[in-house]
């Protein structure tokens, strides 16, 4: 009877998660409460809480077997990386985290302590981040799952949205790029080793101790906003980087039919990244644009505006343009010279063994 | 290797849900933050968001074959119902719900029609309850589950807490108890008999469609506290009934060092919620005090203040006295005469075939 029921149902993989946000988006229809300044658009809803002041307000789900892998994800890692998406949301409308709640999903060969562990992470992040956890469930499931929400503050007026980026702003990065990518790769090969190899296989993970750190608990960029805050400066259009540089820029120009040239050789890459990138035989910036999670801010901003910032905090890495070509608004310069259309997900008619980008 | 390590951790059943959560607030500590009026300790927490306005923050999740079993949850119901149990926390804070955001874990069984049916009902829900949801995210995960936080707004000076409960207060409670549970065992009767019997076994389900919809899709009391709010009425204490009535009781006499007499045939309980349990050969009783999921309110208030209430939206069920035996400081006088003493799941010293409280 299930079989038959499910015949005339269209499976997600049909439309994708952005086709789904937008039909359920399309299903809740639009708030029509007036304190609600942003809804489901942006890295995390905005509403009024005052005349002049707002709060933000973001949800995010880390799922065992789907976001992490609880055989080289440490307990206390999982609970400061849980919180630390969370609030990247909320740093990236340019707002102060001040209030989570935390609903963990445990199994049932999860102990006591395993669980305390993980709060123990998660208020290792409250105290990086000048917050608090003040409520939350425990729930029976099926794999470890960590569902936290976050709540921000703000001046209404402080609010740096995705769509507000102009012609001629120049595109920057905080940090560096592909190096949480990099980590997952050089896990992901441990594990494959200690499952084949001899019980005594002592891997060296030295040489990765940065990229695997940077997978396994990524801050959010807080300070990058505070320091924005005490210099009197704030970005047109902004937002995180969790899906790759290339994804988060193409949000930026959806919001406002802008185009972008970006230059490969500006992006700020680590040598570590570096490193195990030529390790794998790929191109490191496959990994600086499609590799995800890096959880560090991309900014759109007036050329002369950078002069109030420590140039340390920051990379330019390219700059919004008119579109000349609608179907290829984002491309670019290659380090070898060609000017590449850009993909969210992976270059456009680029050959060559490294154009595949790496699954999100 | 995992097992050696395993050997000296401590599993969760050893400590219970409620020893857990007072390790995880040990592990988080106290809140320094003085916007927050109230971390982990009430159905929602409290922070200021300006001089004399309060938002009220909590989070619940419901998680397939926990919580639900789809082979008998309709879609819509089930984002009714995970929206009102967390509209219901916010509810108990004396406060009005306004945001929401809702992740969603959908495993691949799951279609598109599906997980917009559940939107339709959170759609529904937000209507009934003149609210919004303001963002979320969408996640692959094992079973089908729903992790909401709700944020709600009051005026500090009228939340109510589990706390202020003061001898001499009735104990009242709204709407009719037990019919959750009653519903419940109708459907996994249903269940069983639709796994043994004929294909073609057709149930009938009228006689008992009240109490299925109070499990499948029970509503917040919202319209109670509203009244409160027009009538001028303010309990000294609130809580929601999620566990049962003797649970929730017992919830507000731990926090204020009291007693409660409760009266059997005071109980509100529908006639369909009796005759199921007659069908079932069991004590209703049993059913009201901890049945749980029913999602009515219980509050103590002076009995004068009662007179400013329409009648019909309440029923006295006891008053709060002071405890004459610290170890039994709730008991309820059955209605054969004899004064039981009660604990959160169970009656102490009582003994006949309806002595076994139902699983939580």
């Amino acid at each position: 009877m299930e079989s038959q029921e499910q015949s005339d149902q269209t499976a997600l993989a049909e439309i994708g998660e952005f086709g789904l946000i937008a039909l359920l988006r399309d299903t809740l229809g639009e708030p029509t409460d007036d304190t609600i300044v942003s809804g489901i658009a942006d890295d995390a809803a905005v509403y009024r809480t005052d005349e002049d002041r707002v709060h933000v307000m973001t949800t995010d789900t880390l799922v065992e077997g789907v976001h992490f892998d609880r055989a080289f994800m440490p307990m206390e890692h999982l609970g400061f990386k849980a919180l630390s998406v969370n609030v990247s949301d909320v740093v990236a409308m340019n707002a102060s985290p001040r209030y989570a709640t935390v609903s963990i999903g445990i199994p049932q060969n999860v102990s006591v302590e395993m669980i305390t562990t993980v709060y123990e992470g998660l208020k290792q992040a409250c105290d990086a981040y000048d917050m608090h956890i003040v409520g939350g469930d425990t729930n029976a499931s099926h794999g470890l799952s960590l569902s936290i929400s976050v709540v921000g503050a703000a001046a209404e007026e402080d609010v740096v949205y995705r769509t507000g980026a102009q012609v001629g702003d120049k595109i920057c990065v905080t940090g560096d790029l592909g190096s949480s990518y990099a980590g997952l790769k050089v896990l992901l090969r441990n594990r494959e080793r200690l499952q084949e190899q001899e019980e005594d296989f002592e891997p060296d993970l030295d040489p990765y101790s940065y990229v695997i750190r940077r997978h396994l608990a990524p801050p959010a960029q807080l300070k990058t906003v505070r320091d924005w805050g005490d210099a009197g400066v704030q970005p047109h259009a902004l937002i995180d980087i969790s899906d790759g540089l290339s994804a988060e820029v193409h949000h930026i120009c959806e919001a406002g039919d802008l185009g972008a040239q970006l230059y490969e050789p500006a992006l700020p890459i680590d040598p570590e990244t570096r490193n195990t990138a030529t390790d794998f035989g790929e191109d490191v910036t496959i990994y600086a644009l499609f590799g995800g999670e890096d959880y560090e801010l991309v900014f759109t901003i007036p050329e002369d505006e950078l002069d109030a910032l420590d140039p340390q905090t920051y990379t330019v890495v390219g700059e919004i343009v008119e579109p000349d070509d609608p179907e290829h608004p984002i491309k670019i310069q290659r380090a070898h010279g060609e000017n590449v259309p850009l993909q969210p997900g992976g270059f456009d008619h680029f050959d060559g063994p490294s154009a595949t980008a790496p699954p999100a």
